[in-house]
């Protein structure tokens, strides 16, 4: 085909852009399941998504709450009514009704920083979750929490100018949002050994580094509980965080989207950004990202999500609102969510038995899931893999063969991508290489959602090939 | 509140974005409707909102096609047959199905370029309208338009150095995302005497004009049916502008959001720029933008859309595959919407008479409401009005008098921002100044929706505040 445009023609900044959720690998298993369904024999029989945390997808079937579609399914069409009314809960009803009042079809376009009442609704939520007040204006609705956190960083960058504190490894949103809009990442590295804790010295050393080269540090990323590594922080943490953002005057975007991901929560509870700042009565600029595809809902493809601003001037705050308004509005499909997702039954309302039916089976499954796979792993000879106290994700460390080093440079490829592809290749599961996410050099992971069906089987498949693995190339 | 972050820190683009579709008068009308919950008198019953083409928006209420949302609530909640499998058209159960087997659940996230079934059913869809083929791999389905226009603005810009030619007038989305990501807009203007046509020496002339200046004009935007302007291409004009692009290897971005909006298809059909270029056999790139928020759909909260690509290599397709999977998916409520907007029920099928009477009265509201207020615009004194066969607007010129343009320059304002305001505290109708879409210097224009209740009532309301304000300022 001739074609005039040609990738050389693109803005550098976009062919910059890496982002290995859905890279190689993701095409890969993408390619072999329509192998499989043109009935190709392949040495599986299905392939397995476990490079991304989308827990409703064929396969995995996480399933939904029945509180959120009842309530979407009314939205959607309201005189459906009739036939429900004597069938569905009566806060179903109820609470589609108030959001029907509120914002009428779910066809318009709604105010471009959500529906009123929601962020009403979600301003309560965090001021019961925190123990300090919340404005609805300092809310806005997003399109998920991608939508928030491209938007933060297009508004904070000046390109090649401004610095971005982001931890290592980390979700990938970062780096490509950051290539993206010309931002300098400024990273910092997690502390394995210590349960990939964040260390405050590593980010002075960021801090001071970057100044040194004549970069602006402007922002630190924390993602909390961690994406890939499932960490926690603990409080004492946090201040020191909040303290050093203070220091060096640093926006601090605190990623919160698996606050409800705790495996453990007696004992590793989950304690949000804003909380801290409140606390300490500390002036830093903070947004705190949450969204619905995650916790035990998994909502992701509706798209929803929301941030909220903390110590930002008003004026800053009209400068987002004009941004997300060239986009017209998140969507309302995601906007109702966010609400479900703060407002779930209440114990004593009609819906909540199931609901606490629902989501105790899907916390148990994730937090036992996580327990057997990091023990299981562990066994492995050459494999270390950090316990996780919340988030979806195990993040094992893997020693690999020379040999296998060898080969992955003779094909151009990072080793722990060599590893994934043949993996992938054998059983059919699909993970992301620790070169996605970042990681020491000389140092190898793989990044694994711990969703899956059948775990028993699921981990012995890892566990056979990574054997075959390290025989192939000559053990360690 | 302290705050070490200020606008000034802010990256210098975001703070150039302009958007008036959401601007002063948005803000300014939200503020007047909580006026007027709060219970305060003020000279109107209720605010309008004729800023934005949001036919569901509360107020108007255009009500949403029955086909689609009864399918959106059976794949929001599919146990949801039981109760309605002897109650709902046996097509709407047939497509929930067919869709629920290829989607699984609306809450994964789904293919970064939308659902596989869908692309192959847009395609279908394309392929069928022009008489060439589609593929689907050209496809990408989006969140809204928006994001397909904000995609492709992104990818193609190389910062201060790459020029966009956009039509004057223009919906805005195209300036603000211009100034977001750093392009040089190459402003073209369209004939308002012959109906706002579009004329190929007037894109010669800018074009030679940014080649004077050393920027490289990458990219021409048409947008067709036209945005304010109501406009229609007819298939000669089409042809010369493809021939053009191809003398100046120029991107075609072609905004064709309103191809079903047309309120005389008889005596002006829409063609789409897809059917031009295959026709002249040309091999120029395009990319063409669709909608589910417009026609009479008017599905805007769902947030859908897809653009496809024509003559795009594989390897620039690639890279739009890359950037669209950094945020993941699109909403599946938009892209449900897609499927149901393209394969709308057919004759015979048992959906079809009432999907036929739901779009009817929708088609004829919206062609009436055109046709009388054009009419009566131009019967006022001051005021001419192209008369639109397409999208949903009026952009009426307007001719102000000297005094109002003194006084408007006294508070800071553009004369038809001043117009604008002044109407909005009368008569609760808020518009959206010409200023907002770009016009020659010394000409005052304001663009309105179609969408309204009453027309009679909107319409005397328009032409009343219009003889008051010329008697306020002294005349013409
Ligand atoms: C740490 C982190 N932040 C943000 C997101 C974005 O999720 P969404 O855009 O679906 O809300 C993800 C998704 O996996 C994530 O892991
Ligand atoms: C010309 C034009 N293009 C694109 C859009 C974007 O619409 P959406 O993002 O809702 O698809 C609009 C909306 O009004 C429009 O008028």
């Amino acid at each position: 085909m001739p074609s005039s445009l040609t990738v050389a023609d693109l803005n550098p900044a976009v062919l910059n852009v890496q982002y290995a959720v859905r890279g190689e690998l993701a095409i890969k298993a993408e390619d072999l399941r329509n192998q499989l369904e043109l009935g190709q024999q392949l040495p599986f029989k299905r392939v397995i998504n476990s490079n991304i945390g989308n827990p409703q997808q064929k396969g995995l079937d996480q399933p939904p709450i029945t509180f959120w579609r009842q309530v979407a399914a009314l939205m959607e069409y309201p005189p459906l009514l009739e036939l429900v009314k004597d069938k569905w809960p009566s806060d179903v009803l109820a609470r589609a009704k108030e959001l029907q009042e509120e914002i009428g079809s779910v066809g318009a376009y709604t105010h471009s920083k959500g529906i009123p009442l929601i962020r009403k609704h979600v301003a309560k939520f965090i001021a019961e979750r925190d123990g300090y007040p919340s404005d609805p204006e300092d809310i806005f609705l997003t399109g998920g929490a991608s939508a928030g956190v491209s938007l933060l960083l297009n508004v904070l960058i000046h390109p090649h100018e401004t610095g971005i504190l982001i931890p290592i490894p980390q979700y990938p949103l970062y780096t490509a949002t950051l290539a993206q809009f010309n931002g300098v990442p400024l990273p910092y590295h997690l502390s394995e050994p210590d349960g990939w804790s964040t260390s405050i010295s590593e980010i002075e050393s960021a801090v001071t580094k970057a100044q040194k080269e004549g970069i602006k540090p402007r922002a630190l990323v924390i993602i909390n509980p961690g994406n890939p590594t499932g960490s926690l922080l603990d409080l004492p943490t946090m201040e020191a965080i909040v303290t050093l953002c203070e220091k060096h005057n640093l926006v601090l975007l605190a990623d919160e989207v698996y606050q409800f991901n705790l495996h453990q929560p007696n004992t590793h509870p989950f304690h949000s950004f804003k909380k801290a700042v409140r606390k300490l009565n500390s002036p830093i600029q903070l947004i705190s990202f949450h969204s619905i595809s995650k916790g035990v809902a998994g909502e992701c493809g509706r798209r929803g999500g929301y941030f909220e601003c903390t110590n930002i001037s008003e004026d800053v705050r009209a400068i987002l609102y004009k941004m997300v308004s060239v986009g017209l509005c998140p969507p309302v499909s995601g906007q109702i969510g966010v609400d479900c997702m703060i407002r779930p039954p209440k114990e004593g309302e009609p819906s909540y038995p199931q609901y606490k039916q629902e989501t105790d089976v899907t916390h148990a499954a994730l937090a036992h899931r996580t327990k057997l796979m990091a023990a299981r792993l562990n066994g492995l000879p050459g494999v270390s893999c950090v316990d996780s106290p919340g988030a979806l994700y195990l993040h094992p460390k893997i020693e690999l063969p020379v040999a296998a080093v060898k080969a992955a440079e003779q094909l151009g490829k990072q080793p722990d991508t060599l590893y994934a592809l043949e993996l992938l290749e054998e059983t059919g599961i699909c993970v992301v290489p620790g070169s996605g996410f970042g990681q020491k050099d000389g140092e190898y992971h793989y990044r694994l959602t711990c969703l899956c069906p059948g775990v028993e089987d699921y981990v012995g498949a890892l566990e056979s090939f990574h054997r075959k693995f390290l025989e192939k190339y000559g053990g360690l």
